[in-house]
């Protein structure tokens, strides 16, 4: 059976973002990518900015599906540092990090893409929050934990490493914070096991 | 005495770059906002990229000296909190932080200002080191905090936090994780104190 053509032309407009950038993703830039006539990205979508949101939801979707499944049963830091640094070689190899990043990009020069963008973080915004009140659950430590705050840090923090290394074209000092945060994951384990202890 | 034609180039250009964003700020519009010809962008600095780094240049050198010599006596985390919502809200009111963020955008469509802003972010992460190994000098803590890594995360994270802003409309998440610094500064300077004491 062929691919449904919303389907295919999202796989298009996904492919032409990675390769070409925001700047160059235009409507005759994805029809050409992905070899159908310009006019059905208007017909399916509207317009290619609500065509680009929809691409950016497909792979946000599935990287959150993921993202969820991997933090599901975390109870330590120690095995969230390991598995947030496999989840973030993920988003690298799928092109998820390059999708958000040429978007956040465009928009700034589009408010109410922003604006677009700004209500898809929350998500986000959200796991990070779940994950961190998952993981201080049970230590004695719930009340003084700022979970929020935490949530929104740690999903500015994952935003702007990439924007540098992506500025640098150097994933080195990234993957640095990763080791870091493995480095020292065991003694915050400890420290919050001593207090539930 | 008339400022120099190359400064008023350079004031023209951070004054169109906050007003109509990177997408915006062609040689004509830069012309027009400064009131020249358009043919002195391109005999004064070569083309509209470099003339937009010359700017960022000066906004950031201005920043950074004030930045140094804020941070200068500083030994304590209380302090740098204190001192650091400070100088935030500066870097708002100065349209440095639009400056940074317009650029690091536009910089996705061009590798080479990509490199070029790189370049530019590295006194920055410089700095972050050498404040966190200036507030840890003297505790005992010195050989345990990675401040190579510290100082890389606190320029994303500043970075990143600023691009949700910017999305959003909306600091009041980024005034918040200021707040929190505030709230965290003294136990962490208990703890660094009782190690050195």
């Amino acid at each position: 059976m062929a691919e449904p053509t919303k389907q295919r032309i999202v796989t298009a407009a996904l492919r032409t973002l990675t390769q070409v950038g925001f700047a160059g993703t235009s409507a005759r830039a994805i029809a050409r990518v992905g070899h159908f006539n310009q006019a059905l990205i208007f017909y399916h979508f509207g317009g290619v900015h609500e065509l680009l949101l929809a691409a950016l939801d497909e792979s946000s979707s599935r990287r959150l599906a993921r993202y969820r499944e991997a933090l599901a049963d975390l109870r330590s830091v120690t095995d969230l540092a390991l598995v947030m640094r496999q989840l973030y070689e993920e988003d690298l190899e799928t092109g998820h990090v390059a999708v958000v990043q040429e978007l956040v990009a465009g928009a700034s020069a589009y408010p109410e893409l922003g604006q677009a963008m700004a209500q898809r973080m929350r998500p986000w915004v959200d796991l990070s929050r779940d994950t961190v009140e998952r993981v201080v659950r049970g230590t004695g430590f719930e009340a003084l934990v700022p979970t929020g705050d935490l949530g929104f840090a740690i999903t500015a923090l994952y935003l702007g490493m990439e924007t540098v290394a992506h500025l640098d074209g150097d994933r080195a000092p990234a993957r640095s914070l990763f080791d870091l945060a493995s480095r020292f994951a065991p003694l915050a384990d400890l420290l919050l096991r001593r207090r539930a202890g």
